[in-house]
């Protein structure tokens, strides 16, 4: 490595420094681009010509007390040793790539301004300045009076050679997993609240958000309260079955879901590419039998699976499985691609991320899909081990510690993460009117995102 | 192996034999369980009472000529020899399943209605008897008197153990790749054939699925027929920018497409968990200068690229980009999981099924993303090769071969397949009016497989 580095060492405390060297590095180039960076000759058409040699400067200013920050630069990298001492090293194409000042990057819109295409994959810094107060950086690219500013923390936040551990890596969403125990407690909020105002809608979300479920006492006991209500959060998610929906038993769709028959834990709309992320429901009429409501903390089940049977949750994971919505005329959904895992990770965090199950709406399971995706340890799987996992998520799903069973009435809307949580109901015979909305869980995520999680909620873009 | 197989001689040229054997197996429960299949006592909470030994029987009916057919079974498994002489196994569990009577899945759902959960795991067949054309099997298992009945075509289809080859294991889209030479012949319909019947209407739907591009000719310049247009695709998919929409460069919503500058080429809300399918874009009015509208086939791209650098194209179906909408107030849209690749490969057949990418709404690419997804052969990537990729991509879809630029004028409407086919624009000065609509991919493909792929369109369900 024969980039310089140039320490600035902490100031008495309380006292700023006003130290400002400026040093030229005595050569170019000297972090040679990989061969994985040569130019093909396809990707030539737009290629610079080749640029004069540069000798890149380091200016330090002075550093907060007590803080210990260096920057060194060689033509084509940054490194940073922060405050704590960590270092890491940001290229010269992804420092340009990512200026975020309003001509590369717009400041309404959060779009990408400057053209990527047109960097050169070797563009060579010519200076780095470090501010006077030591938390911010100023470069400038050769050829160009360009100056790009980056504050310390989000290069450090956004640190990749080699990552950095920050807060934001570690920012999860905070789950609480239930079982039957909750119907002592359940997460309410009253309708007035919630359309009062975003103090009120926020309270509402952030029940979902942590339990997958949240209830709304006091709703009007009708379709356009209840709409009224849903649109709080986002518009509604039209789906093959309609917008807003307010039927009966009435076998007005060919899904069982619009008959009286008993209805086990599941998660809707296991057909779609994308399930639809929330599910209002709210029964505005019921002079009948039966007809309970079933709720089942998905989460918590698969948290249980991988605690048992490791095995089994593991192939859950990668199985997966085809679903199909086919009973209307004319309607033939399945997802693209043609089947998901039950149990769905994040490649890159690899926390479970969305429960997809509807046992009555899985297609065939053949040799087509019994194979292992993202698997280290051969792709086949045995017929039987598939039904034994499955059936052992389903005794999880159906022990009654884990089954909350609420009778819900005129008045008491219920909404569920349909990502999370599975529903059912028993049967039921008599007159049950029920109206409700489904919202797309892209809208349902910004929406709390923007309400409940403060300036982390703005996601790093 | 202790199952006995009963083969079935072809009868002579032209004639049925009329042999019914009648046949009991020597021993039962020949296939043991595998360990895998050990009841876990979490999930013992609904196991049934052991069952005794079953000895089941198989009768052989009559086989057609020329073919010769076998069946076998022990006490959990059917065997079929199949008459081109494949053979593949069917465990007990899955055959119970799999019944496709009237009370075991629903016959106008299509919704599975036999519990599998009360279904043992080594459920024992106690009779197989194939029927007299030797094209379908009669099961029946044990301690019940009810009958399963496949057709063998329908077996080999489904079979996995091994999985035989068959006609819809192979049942691809016939895409047709293009570049610029597709300006001298555009796939285009009339207006009016399309509103008129199923069959103007598969017509321009067959365009769409071999081209990911469409055109219309003869549409009333306005918005109440272009949505009348849209409609007979599927409802609107209303996004956070509404649903149908018809605006002109005024800025209305924080997003570069409300603007008049130049756009690159790129597929739309690559933020959403699920793209959006189809563009259905209509320019009602312009008089200004500008503004020509450009398509790039990202199939071909995508084909050029791992032609040329397949290792290129493995880096982009493998490193996962995160993409924001965040203009609007209010609005902090992401997918989930938080990033996708560019090049989207089905991860069963391990085809190319969807193309994510406009560079604008790139988020911060860093150590949460330099990871390879699915690789075998070590997950970290080198920003440098990461640009590299990237740029080889972008100089093959701004190859001027690969580009299609297109006037479009009122009356003349285009569709895009948005999985698949880029756009952009020219920039413009003057008044130029846009209306049109976003549709779903699931509901596209669903009135594709209704309308243009006859039974095989029915799917696999």
């Amino acid at each position: 490595m024969l980039c310089r580095l140039i320490p600035h060492r902490s100031a008495p405390s309380g006292v700023l420094s006003a130290v400002r060297g400026l040093v030229s590095l005595s050569s170019t180039r000297v972090c040679a681009p990989s061969a994985a960076t040569r130019s093909p000759s396809v990707c030539r058409t737009k290629t610079m010509p080749p640029r004069p040699h540069i000798h890149p400067q380091v200016r330090a200013s002075s550093n907060l007390a007590k803080q210990k920050v260096h920057i060194s630069s060689c033509a084509t990298a940054l490194t940073v040793s922060f405050s704590d001492g960590l270092t890491s090293k940001f290229d010269s194409i992804w420092l340009r790539d990512h200026c975020r000042c309003p001509e590369c990057f717009h400041q309404v819109t959060k779009q990408r301004l400057v053209d990527t295409f047109h960097i050169p994959a070797d563009i060579q810094i010519s200076a780095a300045v470090l501010n006077q107060s030591g938390d911010s950086v100023e470069l400038t690219f050769a050829g160009s009076t360009h100056k790009t500013v980056f504050q310390l923390e989000w290069l450090k936040t956004h640190s990749y050679n080699p990552t950095l551990e920050t807060a934001s890596h570690n920012l999860k969403r905070n789950y609480k997993l239930w079982g039957a125990e909750i119907t002592k407690n359940l997460p309410v909020v009253e309708f007035d609240e919630v359309m009062a105002g975003d103090e009120g809608l926020a309270k509402w979300l952030k029940n979902i958000d942590v339990y997958g479920i949240a209830f709304v006492k006091g709703v009007p006991p009708n379709c356009e309260a209840t709409e009224q209500l849903g649109r709080r959060i986002s518009f509604i998610r039209e789906t093959h079955y309609g917008a807003f929906w307010d039927f009966t038993a009435d076998n007005a769709h060919a899904d069982t879901a619009y008959t009286g028959l008993a209805l086990q834990a599941h998660t809707d709309s296991t057909y779609f590419t994308d399930p639809i992320g929330l599910q209002l429901f709210h029964m505005t009429e019921f002079t009948g039998k039966g007809g309970k409501s079933l709720y089942v903390d998905g989460f918590k089940a698969a948290a249980q699976l991988q605690e048992t049977y490791p095995e089994y949750y593991e192939l859950l994971t990668q199985v997966c499985i085809p679903a199909h919505s086919a009973g209307d005329p004319k309607t033939i959904i399945a997802p693209s691609p043609r089947s998901f895992p039950i149990l769905n990770i994040d490649p890159i965090t690899e926390d479970l991320y969305q429960v997809r199950f509807n046992n009555d709406d899985r297609s065939v399971i053949d040799g087509k899909t019994l194979i292992r995706i993202n698997s280290k340890t051969g792709a086949k799987v045995d017929v039987k081990e598939f039904y034994a996992a499955l059936k052992c998520w389903v005794s999880i799903l159906r022990d009654q510690e884990n089954e909350v069973w609420i009778q819900l009435e005129p008045g008491f809307a219920v909404i569920v993460d349909n990502w999370r949580v599975l529903h059912g109901r028993s049967a039921f015979t008599g007159h049950r009117r029920i109206c409700g909305s489904y919202h797309g869980y892209d809208d349902y995520r910004s929406r709390v995102r923007d309400l409940c999680y403060g300036s982390s909620g703005r996601l790093d873009i």
